[in-house]
């Protein structure tokens, strides 16, 4: 035999019973916020036709696609024509313009399930992940950003993570800052990258890495003075930048939809939830207005993001249609919620039925199937040992009650239950075995 | 704009609300009846090395498995490294290869999720499609070759399935079949498959595709006859094929095994389901036992099928695992039950909460806040339109209740309720009105 990589590809994971189990009690608790909120689930495929995702995410995002090889008679051309989904957004713009007639004018969809990246892999970060997304597509209300903010709050809180912070700005803001320092529009987009580091690299850190931007030394300057003045608190932060973008229309725009939101959504979450962030400006380029990150204290990566991103939706219909959406950032939260529970392969199994010998095989599997008709789980003993080990098997496995059946009960035309955590046993007919089971295990699961 | 192809790739599907919540029921349904069997879950990634895949299926097979270009600077080699998962039991095979010591010596899991082949798509045949499977690791006892067709049956009855029939065979009656009628080892592949299509393709197509196959006329004769002879009842078929077999101790083994598996199942499945078939030959060629294919009576295709495969699952270890599963062909269940389903899009909101304009967004999300703090689901409305029309939504998506809340109910503190169904009116005070909303829908999901 050959020496073969058992591991699964780099990136990717197997899960075993324990993580499948938590893993999707976690999906099921943000389904149910979701649903709440009047969300509906949509399903694309794993893959799309190449030249729907081509062009769509930046340069550094389409390498990390996968792409899938032509199959039969074309496979030798070394071409691809398939590629695996990169995020849940691209595909819902193409479903968008193909159902534009059936589905409602505002269309608010999740989507939960794994996306693929050929990213370096790193703690909390996979090259086959799950997304949870939601979408508002079809309006421009402010409500609709802020339902986007509540609703992703509100899953986090559900799952336990009370103790987060919205960073919040929009688009247009940082666009406003970019006109009233006066940055060339071809620098605009690699200069927001280096501001958007400003909490890991500090102000000089900044400045060096704006100079190997070839940014000019007025502008440096400018953005080295913005931030020595730069006030810590939200209030203060708005009448700054106030003043900054008085001769930016856009920039001013920008600002009006960072107090709306702020407005909408602080009564409901508690105070200080929401912060006024300037320099956030989100690594997809495809934001237009409100952009958001949520961080939890422990973390300094974000847990969940999003923002209005008007022209992208409607990117196959050929108008714009406006929209909004975020994503919580999953295998980070479950990494986080993983570190707290055992590892233990979890048992379903209510009852256990014994199997005396060959030919006692047939009386065990009808047992079972008579407990299993009353709502409980069974399983019956499939090995060839001894009933010592068989409820030893039990009892290792958790299993909380025993049937058995040997010659003995069946002369007596009755069965015999043990509980294996009390120890006690009894004979009972086998009218009354079933009943005895539900009561004892509150009828079922 | 470019013209694009709207549609998903070829054999792929998107699933609109409707579908999806149809889908998930089924799904939910099957993982109950799986699990109160003592099945647990297990997840492998969407894709494997290419080497786990390669040499596993037969030739034909693995034309059919997408294939993954390299990326970064290996992407110009047109080479590909990774590849979809074409079914769960060869990525099974790896997970249990390497975790030999953490799994149970009997392991009984199940996979519900998405498997991908390049085949010609057809109707309920798709190149993205679901697969649910169940499969007992570890042991040689007919009683798990039993338990697969009862926890099949079982998720069958679930859905609603009742009428259907399991064709029933061993591998090793076949290999008898060719032992004793001196069919040449390397011609028993092909003739097994000319065999498989009896009954639909009857006594003279089998023989026209025998001589194609090249098969020596005096073995063409012999099939003959049998087929000519063949009754059509289990025990008297059995009767034959005993005689046939007499010369072959593997072919006896195989009959043995037919007779002991049906005798397991048949006091739980009503009579006449389980069905002699020795011709069933099934196509993969890993099974080396008992194997099967349950049919409904309106479909000509299956609808279940698996069997024991004692040689595939420890092909990573270098060592023989026992192994035996089975399938549901969850596509063409979901295909047969969907006919019954319309394909309204469903809504989970109970409240909409309607915005009198824009100086109310703020209460109505509080509004919508409260109600689903009280486990309720709620909505706010996300247009600027006018309260009728924002009734008139609500109506046509069939949301119950709808709250109202201007000027007037503001100068009064309270909150309009408006039940739809019945077109009554009540203004609540605003501590009252998620009580009442909770009576009257039954406190919640």
């Amino acid at each position: 035999m050959d020496i073969v990589n058992l591991t699964p590809p780099s990136g990717t994971r197997d899960f075993l019973p324990a993580d499948v189990k938590l893993r999707e009690g976690v999906f099921a608790a943000i389904k149910q916020v979701f649903e709440s909120f009047g969300f509906v689930p949509l399903e694309t495929p794993a893959f799309e036709r190449i030249e729907i995702l081509n062009g769509k995410y930046g340069k550094e995002e389409e390498r990390l696609i996968y792409k899938i090889l032509k199959r039969g008679e074309q496979a030798v051309t070394g071409k691809a024509d398939l590629a695996l989904r990169y995020d849940f957004t691209v595909p819902l713009a193409r479903v968008i313009a193909r159902y534009q007639n059936k589905l409602p004018k505002i269309f608010k969809r999740y989507q939960i399930g794994p996306v693929w990246r050929a990213d370096r892999p790193g703690k909390g970060r996979f090259r086959e992940f799950y997304q949870a997304d939601v979408d508002i597509i079809g309006t421009e209300s402010r409500m609709a950003d802020a339902e986007i903010l509540l609703v992703l709050s509100e899953s986090l809180t559900r799952l336990g993570l009370q103790k987060f912070v919205i960073r919040f700005n929009s688009r247009k803001v940082l666009v406003g800052l970019m006109e009233a320092w006066n940055v060339p529009t071809q620098l605009q987009a690699n200069i927001l990258t280096v501001l958007d580091k400003f909490d890991k690299i500090g102000d000089e850190g900044i400045k060096e890495e704006l100079l190997k931007q070839g940014a000019p030394q007025k502008i440096i300057e400018r953005i080295a003075t913005f931030l020595e003045i730069l006030p810590a608190d939200s209030s203060g932060l708005i009448k700054v930048i106030k003043k900054i973008l008085q001769t930016s229309p856009l920039g001013r725009l920008g600002l009006k939809e960072v107090e709306e939101v702020t407005s909408l959504v602080t009564p409901i979450l508690k105070g200080g939830r929401i912060i006024f962030f300037p320099l956030l400006a989100r690594g997809l380029a495809y934001y237009t207005g409100p952009i958001f990150e949520i961080y939890t204290e422990r973390l300094t990566t974000s847990i969940a993001s999003g923002g209005r991103y008007d022209n992208l939706i409607g990117i196959f219909v050929g108008k714009s249609i406006p929209a909004c959406g975020g994503s919580l950032g999953i295998e980070r939260i479950l990494l986080s919620l993983k570190e707290q529970k055992a590892e233990k392969i979890p048992t379903f199994t209510q009852v256990l039925v014994t199997v005396w010998d060959k030919d006692f095989q047939e009386d065990a599997l009808c047992f079972a199937a008579k407990i299993r008709n009353s709502g409980l789980s069974a399983e019956t003993y499939l090995g060839k040992d001894k009933i010592s080990q068989q409820l030893r098997y039990a009892s290792n496995k958790g299993i909380p009650f025993v049937v058995l059946f040997g010659p003995d009960e069946k002369s007596k035309k009755k069965v015999t239950i043990k509980n294996l955590q009390t120890g006690l046993q009894a004979m009972l007919s086998q009218d009354e075995f079933v009943g005895f089971l539900q009561k004892n295990l509150n009828s079922g699961r």
